[in-house]
């Protein structure tokens, strides 16, 4: 269960929570805008956070995420299929229906991450009453050479939803 | 340019036209509703065509379309990556931020599609004024074995929009 610092933003003042996202708990219609930065592609239960962020935020609040894109979390190991000249190749898509855990190296650490289809992402939060706003997949800018790769695949995801 | 049959349904009657998307012409408010099934991804104007789609709508009008999915798209051949004796690996993505034409093979006959991100399908609809209803990546029965290999990438995306 990940451990996350959660702010909270006041007119007077700001609360620092450090307790995992699956743990904390507001009274209905605390906020008016919600954000998480990606975070989400670490909790196992989605559908049951989506449940308590819409009744934490007040009537025409926001819901801002950005997640691990589901193309880049779906194959597992996250990473590029190279040559034998150790060139990159291609991003590998594999399992992309099998939802669940996925064991990856990050920063050098072993870390778990949950894999959820694009399907799953959006229509939770249709179903639960969400507007969708606005969906972006980041790119750099196409004269940065250090990230050219990053114009080959999508790695994240960002979804903006508002409570009607 | 792509030949199309165009479906219209009256109370009264069925006119069929054979004429490209991009070449019919209607007037305003002139459908309840707007089906397209696989065939956006061959349309090199989308933006020009939501445009209209959003004029011939009447108000609370469903446009709802399926394509091939841009992770289906963006590589370009359309095949999987095998290992040397003939099994599938994993589906090879790549350009994906590259948008537009690509060369592919269709039933054995050559054809161009036009490659586009989900933010592009996406936010075109959204920037028109049309509400997301529902955003599917269809998938087969698990236990549809002749099927199973579609479980391991998504090929098709369907999504159904409203106009407010």
């Amino acid at each position: 269960m990940l451990r996350k610092a959660i702010t909270i933003t006041n007119s007077d003042n700001i609360k620092y929570i450090h307790k995992s996202i699956e743990e904390v708990e507001f009274s209905g219609k605390s906020f008016d805008i919600i954000i998480s930065s990606l975070a989400l592609h670490y909790i196992k239960a989605y559908d049951e956070l989506i449940d308590k962020i819409y009744k934490w935020l007040d009537r025409n609040g926001n819901f801002i995420f950005s997640i691990e894109h589901p193309i880049f979390t779906s194959y597992g190991n996250q990473d590029w299929i190279y040559s034998k000249e150790n060139e990159i190749l291609y991003w590998p898509v594999d399992n992309y229906f099998y939802e669940g855990k996925r064991d990856t190296i990050f920063l050098g650490e072993s870390v778990i991450k949950y894999h959820r289809t694009l399907t799953k992402y959006l229509n939770v939060v249709l179903e639960k009453g969400f507007k969708i706003v606005k969906i972006i997949e980041p790119k750099p800018d196409e004269n940065n050479e250090e990230m050219k790769n990053e114009l080959r695949r999508p790695m994240m995801l960002i979804i903006s939803v508002m409570k009607e």
